[in-house]
């Protein structure tokens, strides 16, 4: 199962409106196929897995990072009809569908069809691998990540604003392959006007995947950007980006909109600079604690990447 | 060589005015003996190790961080006279003593007795180990380690000064051990009065090794601290911790006094409080780049501490 979750990752951020799901056929020890939900979010994961497998299907077992769907759309047939249609013996899943169109149905037509069915199998991992999809789906709002670039003192830039550089190139790069994972990416008001970002991604063979440009404001948007008023007001997104600055940082913050945070620290001092947030409405220091969990840290070249993730409730 | 520049560390912080050595004696592939400069500077590492030693360190190998004093004193011996006395047949030496009642005198009377001299055998390793003697010895001044224990976004505390507690119980012990390893504490004027800190060793067995004070201030110190005007006003210390507040760090920093940094973090975030830092008179942030290096870094429970040290010249 943790192949097939790993395989769903391969999915993002392009499965989007569909969850990234992956699969796995074994028989006889030896994986057969491998597959996970294709751009624009079809094929489905297991069409792939079982066109790959052809007859080695039959008699196999699917290991499946998110229950199989019941519901045929004019796009394909349910994947639970096609893993029943293969002759595939056992199913493994992972996470329960929340779709109502799902939602428990895939793994009932899959026993009613005489197939061993086990689930729950690794089911936070995968819905982990499936943040952006799920948390929309199950809250209406995206999955947000928000980046911070500072010097070993907190600080974004000097007073007058200068930060380039401040991380290396290979903490810049990373950012870049940070920005090819999201559907969307937003800035504030003032880093469009300082600054100007492209925000395109500037990484050989990936250039198509720029994503879609937000700019937190109350007024318009210049062409090409679109214009959000507040962090509450982006239904329409999986995955979002916050680059900066410290206003829209710090905007997400507040409204405690920010499920994951990318800490790239260079090892300099700067001292009187720019600090990476301002006001979040913290009312007391014991409030701070217990909120965020080091999921992730490595270096990049003499810079470090600490990620965070804002630990929630259920 | 590796083990006696390891036993020269537990010479610090007490050895002042002497160097913290470490001296090993092997025999038939088998160690013999071991010591390390005691408190108060004698008896020296060598006389230490000999005297465990006794008879085996006839025909022995003596591995020594620093080399052999060649001058005698009212309190004790050369010790490059008691190790030809104690017929050790070779001397293993990793940094030249640049003390000029020495500076190769050792070497020199060793191998006049006929003893195997090998010398500069880990010396950069020994030096960083010795590093406040070394720093006092050879510049005139002491070797000073800045302390900063902040939030993810840089903070030492909240807008209205509240900074109990930011880090967690390990983290703050840890602090404890580094001013049991130091000679003396300073902290700047803001530091005293908003916080009247003890600046105590709260650690059990430790107490007694509570470090000099310091205050840095152009007025003068209440009773049981020592005014300083400037950081260049300190000559008669070896190690120095730099504790706080944010005007106290950046007064070192901008004089280029800062030799090791210990960055604790805490995983929170506090937006829009105080900056570890004021101005350190950075004019170009490629000014900022390569000065520091990482020298650890590790978990305190769920704070990280990194250290870095200061990348010089020679």
């Amino acid at each position: 199962m943790a192949v097939a979750v790993a395989l769903s990752r391969r999915g993002r951020p392009g499965s989007a409106p569909n969850p990234n799901v992956g699969c796995l056929i074994v028989k006889d020890g030896k994986i057969r196929a491998r597959g996970w939900t294709q751009p624009g979010g079809r094929p489905h994961a297991e069409a792939v897995a079982l066109a790959a497998a052809g007859a080695a299907a039959r008699g196999a077992t699917a290991y499946v990072s998110l229950e199989p769907c019941a519901h045929a759309s004019a796009r394909g047939p349910a994947c639970s009809d096609a893993l029943i249609a293969a002759g595939v013996a056992r199913v493994v899943i992972a996470a329960q569908d929340p779709d109502p169109r799902t939602d428990g149905a895939g793994i009932a037509r899959l026993q009613d069809a005489g197939i061993e069915v086990v689930f729950n199998v690794m089911a936070a991992e995968a819905r982990r691998a499936m943040a952006p999809w799920w948390t929309r789906r199950m809250h209406g709002r995206p999955f947000v990540t928000l980046k911070l670039a500072t010097s070993l003192d907190g600080c974004i830039a000097r007073a007058d604003g200068t930060s380039r550089w401040i991380t290396g190139d290979r903490a810049r790069a990373h950012g870049h392959l940070e920005r090819a994972g999201h559907q969307a990416i937003l800035v504030g008001r003032g880093t469009l006007d300082a600054d100007a970002p492209s925000l395109d991604v500037r990484l050989p063979g990936l250039e198509a995947r720029s994503p879609k440009k937000l700019l937190l404001t109350r007024g318009a948007a210049p062409a090409g950007w679109t214009a959000v008023a507040s962090p509450q007001a982006i239904g329409d997104v999986d995955s979002l980006l916050v680059e900066g600055g410290a206003g829209a940082a710090s905007a997400f913050l507040a409204a405690d909109r920010v499920d994951r945070l990318l800490l790239y620290r260079a090892p300099i001092l700067i001292g009187g600079g720019r600090a990476a947030l301002g006001d979040i409405g913290l009312a007391d220091l014991a409030d701070a604690h217990g909120r965020w969990r080091l999921a992730d840290s490595r270096m990049l070249g003499s810079d470090r990447l600490d990620v965070y993730e804002r630990a929630r409730e259920g």
